[in-house]
């Protein structure tokens, strides 16, 4: 092949599935910005910048707070292989596909998983993990934010139970992160992962990172190797962090992916500018338009009052719907995506991410007329409701 | 805080060191292209043509050809904990950093690590890395292209002796891909990963990888599942391959670094309009002009006739010469990035880039200009030196 080949375009697409989420003009822009070094000073700037803003928007003064150079999952083993050691008990909530992934990466480790099952589209009740911990457990893990059921799981007394009987909470907030209240000090967690295709609305590549000086502590005194090469944090720590005790500056690890922090870097930025209080109460809005929006069409939320995910909804798809069917003519005739159930909802609902740019009332509108013309609904009062909701 | 911030921009720099290297504008504009979904048909298309773009570059018919979802080290991390059960043997060719990493990797997962070291800056022997296999060992591994040496690790003979022993044949081929010849096929390498930010031209943060039909028998007949979740292959398949047995096509795993995918398709497409010969001849000759310029210098390659890798040249820092100091200001005063030695060739040796859109005149040029003048020499003896060589 020696002809010129053309250049990439992509259709195009409002992405209100479950991730990744639109990504702003402005986010693209700096992702195409040059290539730099990894060791080059500017990058080392860029870094610390990254680090600063994921505090902020962590609610967190952890210094271990980074990027892992990978998608979120990567934040999930990352977790796993650096505060859990094999032999080790750890109590996990499962009630979806997240909790699930999670039981499954423990035991992969060689931990001792005691599971704490939940309904799939119900927050677990905070006395279960709570009884379920005993002195021999290292650690509670729980999913703040379950983008397989857009159920919010509550963290209250999580932290209290856990330094009773010293242990680490681990949190994942992959979905949650930048659009509903997590504030990772306050609420005592220990470690805590996200991804960035969701409410920050950054390409997939990266996992925000964050760990307690307690957590971290206990990394340095572990005597064994880190089982992961890639995801040895002391190692990381090295490169990302300036103040590792005995290590010179920015010591190479792996090449960090470069483009792509620039990219979180500068959605960070977009919630800086916005203020987190006025970014979790405006994904609540969303959230609440739309559910209101959607319900006209007998399209009903799975999560009960008190329990939603601001940044995703799961609604119930009706009798005598071909989901399968919609949602394809959705994507490929008004270029909308959204997402199927998965698991024990695989076909019973959609999921519909309220994230970032797209907890917005334009594109909502959108979806709304393009799945009321679908579904044979009333798309008048159904986008009169969501304008309601946003008024 | 909730002023503007001001938006990304980065220095300019000529990234002439050993990794990342310069990433054409066209890299740039299709990694800026709109994200769309990861389960999307047009990304399942674009996927398939990466795929093939990788094939043919690597020059395999390998169906299990993709690219992992972190750095090149994570397509390390890949090939071992999928490709190597702990308490297997494997040889374990250690002459420079990458060799010793390999070790590390294969250490943690439990192997038992037969090393054959060799002199950093030199291949090593074919009949020692032969004469380590036996009947016992499950594998071999050498790194092609040793990024921390500019050596060229030739593979000859090495696929026959693992066969007979019934080996894998395991290759890093992370600096050499698209900058020197390795074609996957012919040479008998069963699995092999490299990096996007070397020859290729991409940002980092993907790792190309490749494995053999009989690797991925192998892999599918384990009865323990995988010990990483993040890179357990047999799920990663099924995602990237619609032909896996039982497995509905695209099935959900993680979120795959969707604009690094259009990245790697696009700089795959440079390669494909170069023509694979025509690159390889490319970066021989860009090596070799620029090895006579800054001999003029006093700067004479590490590696010695016929063990010299075209796409990384490490050159002896004369006695006299702050290597650090001039490293500096050639960043810094320049704009031009090349890269220390380490380990036992820290302080020693500059490693110079010579990658894919880096292994032209003009870039090479303004390096051994500004070298010259830092190191005092005569730039227009130097280039003229270059200039015939590019001739």
């Amino acid at each position: 092949m020696s002809t010129a080949l053309p250049e990439l375009v992509v259709p195009d697409r409002l992405l209100l599935g479950s991730g990744p989420s639109p990504v702003p003009e402005r986010v693209l822009r700096a992702l195409a910005q040059p290539t730099i070094g990894h060791l080059d000073p500017a990058f080392g700037a860029l870094i610390e910048d990254t680090m600063e803003r994921l505090r902020w928007t962590m609610v967190t003064r952890n210094r271990t707070t980074l990027a892992v150079s990978g998608t979120g999952s990567a934040g999930m083993e990352t977790m796993v292989v650096n505060f859990v050691a094999p032999g080790e008990r750890v109590v996990c909530g499962v009630n979806g596909l997240f909790g699930e992934r999670m039981a499954d990466e423990l035991t992969r480790n060689g931990a001792i998983v005691e599971r704490v099952d939940g309904e799939w589209g119900r927050a677990i009740e905070l006395q279960r993990l709570i009884e379920a911990l005993d002195g021999q457990t290292a650690a509670l893990f729980v999913v703040h934010g379950e983008t397989s059921t857009g159920v919010c799981q509550s963290l209250d007394g999580l932290a209290e139970a856990c330094r009773e009987r010293d242990a680490l909470l681990l949190v994942d907030c992959v979905t949650s992160l930048a659009g509903q209240r997590i504030e990772i000090d306050a609420a005592g967690v220990d470690v805590a992962f996200s991804g960035t295709q969701k409410c920050l609305n950054c390409p997939p590549g990266l996992a925000p990172f964050t760990a307690s000086a307690r957590a971290v502590e206990r990394l340095f005194a572990r005597s064994e190797p880190c089982r992961s090469w890639y995801f040895d944090l002391r190692a990381i720590l090295a490169y990302w962090r300036e103040d590792v005790e005995g290590a010179p500056p920015r010591v190479y690890h792996h090449t960090a992916p470069i483009n792509m922090v620039y990219a979180l870097r500068e959605a960070l930025g977009l919630v800086l500018e916005e203020g987190l209080e006025q970014r979790w109460a405006r994904h609540q809005r969303a959230h609440e338009a739309l559910r209101e929006a959607l319900a006209t069409l007998g399209l009903e939320r799975l999560a009960p009052d008190g329990e939603a995910l601001w940044s995703l909804l799961a609604v119930r798809v009706p009798e005598g719907i071909d989901e399968a069917a919609v949602r394809r003519r959705l994507l490929l005739e008004h270029g909308i995506e959204i997402s199927s159930g998965v698991g024990p909802l695989a076909g019973r609902v959609w999921r519909i991410g309220v994230m970032g740019a797209g907890a917005a009332v334009e594109p909502q509108r959108r979806l709304v007329q393009g799945l009321a013309e679908l579904m044979g609904g009333d798309a008048g009062e159904a986008v009169a409701r969501l304008e309601a909701g946003w008024r």
